[in-house]
Formats: C-alpha cells, structure tokens, sequence
C-alpha cells in the first residue's frame, strides 16, 4: 500500500509520501515515492505515485529520459540529485517534457499520456496473469505565470484537480489519516500548521496500516518562490515525529477524558 | 454502507450501529441494523448486521422464526418488542435456536449456517445479475454459564472471536472510525469510556463517509447482568451527540494547535 497527500493553499503547497512498497508481507522495501521537476525561478512539479512500483517507476522513467532529452536537445545544463530534478536555465524544446510545457493542466495532460503509453505496453502482458495497469498520481506544483494546482490523476489517465472546498488529494491508503485533515485543512490554513496536519494524518495511517511505512518524504512549497526551499525526509526515530506522536496521542486522550459520559 | 461495532470490556460489552441503508445515493433508507434476543438472567444475544439489505433481513428472519418456533413447541409466552426478542422464561425446545443454544460458539454457528442457508436459495438468482449473497455480522452476547463473548461472521459464514488483544470488531465503513478505537479501548476500558469512544468513532464516521447515518443504535451491556438494562436510540439532532461532537472537534483542535510546528 501507500499513502500520499497533496494540499493547495493560499500560502503554499504541500506534498507528502510514505516509502513502503510490498508484495506481500514477506517482501517489502522502501522507495521513494516522490519525484521533483524543479527549475528554480521558472517552475516547480512535484509526482506522488501509488500504484505498482513497476508501473509508477515506468511512467516516472519515461517522463524524466524525455525531460533529459529535451534539455539536452536545447543544450542547457542539468543536475539529478536523488529523485530530483534540477536545472539552472529556462529549456524550450520541441518535444513537450515536464520542463517545457506551459500550465500544470498540460503537465497533468503529459503524465497521462505516459502511463496510457505504459499501459499500453505492459497492459496485455499483466493481463494474461490477472493483473492490470495500476499507477495513479498526484501531481501539483506552480509555472510561472500560472497559480498553484493540484491534481489527482487516476490509473486511466483522466484526473480532477483540487477546489476551494477540497483544497487536498489524497491516494492509497486513505482513510485512516482523512478525519484529521478533513478537520483542520483549508485554504486558510498556513503551511506550518498544514504540514503537521498531514504528518499527525500520516501517524494515524501507519498505525492503523502496517503496508504504509517511514521514511516520509515532505515538501513545503511557498506560494510563487518557483523554487523548493523546505524538503525533507523523515526516518525511522525522527525525533519531531516521535514529539508529534507522543503529545498528539497524550493530547487527545485528555480530550476523550474530559468529555461528558452519556448518563443513562 | 454500513458502520457496526462490538466491543468486550472485563465489565460488559457495548454494541453499536448506524442505521442508513442505500442502494444508490437517490435511494437511501433507515433500517435498524442491531437484534437482540434477551431472555432475562440466562441470555443477552446481539446481533449486528451489515450487507445488502435483503440478504441480513433474510438471515435475521429466518433465526427469529425458528427462535419463534422453539418457544411456540415450548409453550412459553414471547413478547416482540421492535427489532428485539424478550421472553421471561427459559424455553427448552427441540430444533436449536437462539433461544436454546448452549455457548455463544453455538450462536454463531447458528447464524452461520441460516446465512449459508439463504445463500444456498438466494445466489444463483443473484449471480445472474452479477451479484453475490454479502452480509456478515457481529454477533456477541453472554449465555448464563458462560463468559461473554464477541464474534464476527464472515459472508461465507465462518468467524472470528475477539480477544484480549482486539477486543473490539468493526463491520462495514471501518476505517475512519478506527483510529480513536485504536488508541483507547483496552480491555480495561470502563462501559462509560468505551461508550463514549465508539460514539466519537461513529462521529468520524458519519463526518466522512455519508453512507453512514444516523440513528445510531447503542446497547451497554453490565457482564453477567444478563439483561439490557442500557438501551438507546440517539436519532439526528440528539443534544448528548451533538456536545460530543463539539467538545470532541474543539479539544481536538486545541491539541493540534499546542502541537509544535516543524523548525526547518
């Protein structure tokens, strides 16, 4: 299983995933399940996948060789580091690449396309042994000259983008961590307190769900900085989780103790 | 959907359920989904019931009639009192039925076998239409003699019990609701707090999932009373939910605020 969530705000952003991958409960592992298109003053992509890690590693790949061809068609200097993208300068390519295209809906647009193309691929083959294409995304971030949007787009490759009234995707295992964010998130919400929502949302899941699993992986994107200034990457024993997790969980059993018994 | 808890404390057990039905968001209904056959000081048995509509009614009819029967061969007066079964005496009778088994593991196996009964009738007609017999049930209860015990009856009709470990079983919508269950139900827990902790837990709920709906059902059964003596309806607007909800939802929000922000 997995857990992502995605957050647009009036201040910012915010993206967050687990790392557990399983085939079974005898063969799990940890990936990174968030991938950065960054190019600092120009734009900001960020990819949450769930799914199978074949299919999501698939559509992921094929989106960052055309994005490295298209920087290299345009001869423009590119950095990777981890499972982030980076570069420098502005890269107007002919072929359409998370680095040129020019709104997140075409962005989103793109996404879809590759994993149709991946379907399209491995479809049939996964099919003979009962299985199916199963990657889906979340996708947010900011080009300039456009606002922030967040999308969540499905294993068939249409999506719906988030609202004012939903201002949050989420994918996987969802439910557990939903009550906390459906109380405190909304567009109003600053990216301090949106971002220990989503973590005291992810401690809820993987209490509840062992197939969801550290290290999380966090953004907190500021509102038109075109730029990521606040990553990181919670491990097992994080020091801030574990104070998250010993006062939320003291707090509210204070709360449950102060609320009135029914009387009979 | 459907939400159903049972819950075995060392002091007693607790049962509860929603009462939405629906068949598609135009089509919706309340349906009590909780039975009781009490013979006051020899038996509590409650029977929590989720699933299509037609196949638990079936089930559920079909134990009340030959419960009905055994007390009719035992010449022994029967009240009905809403969805619930009360009979002052003992009936021994010949054709086992609720009112007559031994243990609780017999209970079970009772339903088990009326499920698999209107499955063996009902599931060819339903397969046609692509359909298959789905309901399941948690049932629990003291019969004198025994200890309480609390099960939960798969579609297909085996069943688990609850233990030391997981005292507590959830059918239906049973995530949301979890989490708060997670934290505080013990077996220690007192009757009042685990009352209350399943009624916040139906809160999270009925917050998320709008298949989920009031009335909500609760039985507080006192271990070897044998007899309900704590039985109630709380219908929309009941002011007991309400200041739950609202003492829960602002002490909830008091906690998350006190919680310290992440220093980047």
């Amino acid at each position: 299983m997995t857990y992502c969530v995605g957050v647009v705000l009036d201040d910012g952003m915010i993206f967050a995933s687990d790392s557990r991958t399983n085939a079974g409960v005898d063969n799990f592992a940890a990936f990174c399940k968030m991938s950065v298109f960054e190019q600092a003053g120009e734009r900001v992509i960020v990819l949450l996948s769930s799914g199978t890690l074949a299919g999501t590693q698939a559509v992921i790949s094929l989106l960052k060789q055309r994005a490295s061809a298209a920087q290299n068609s345009s001869k423009s200097t590119q950095a990777i580091t981890g499972t982030s993208f980076s570069m420098a300068m502005s890269t107007p390519a002919e072929q359409p690449s998370l680095w040129n295209v020019k709104t997140m809906f075409d962005a989103a647009m793109l996404v879809a396309d590759a994993m149709r193309e991946i379907d399209r691929r491995d479809g049939k083959y996964l099919e003979k042994s009962g299985l199916e294409f199963n990657a889906s995304f979340i996708l947010g971030g900011q080009i300039k000259g456009e606002a922030m949007r967040l999308f969540r787009i499905y294993a068939e490759g249409n999506f719906i983008e988030a609202g004012l009234s939903t201002p949050f995707m989420q994918t996987g295992e969802t439910k557990y961590g939903k009550p906390i964010i459906d109380r405190m998130i909304t567009p109003k919400t600053s990216l301090a307190d949106a971002a220990k929502c989503v973590l005291v949302s992810f401690d809820s899941t993987m209490r509840s769900n062992l197939s969801v699993g550290m290290p999380i992986d966090l953004i907190c994107y500021k509102k038109d900085s075109l730029q990521i200034d606040m990553r990181r990457r919670f491990d097992d024993g994080d020091s801030y989780i574990a104070t998250l997790r010993s006062e939320w969980s003291d707090g509210v059993r204070e709360v449950f103790s102060r609320l009135p018994s029914l009387v009979w």
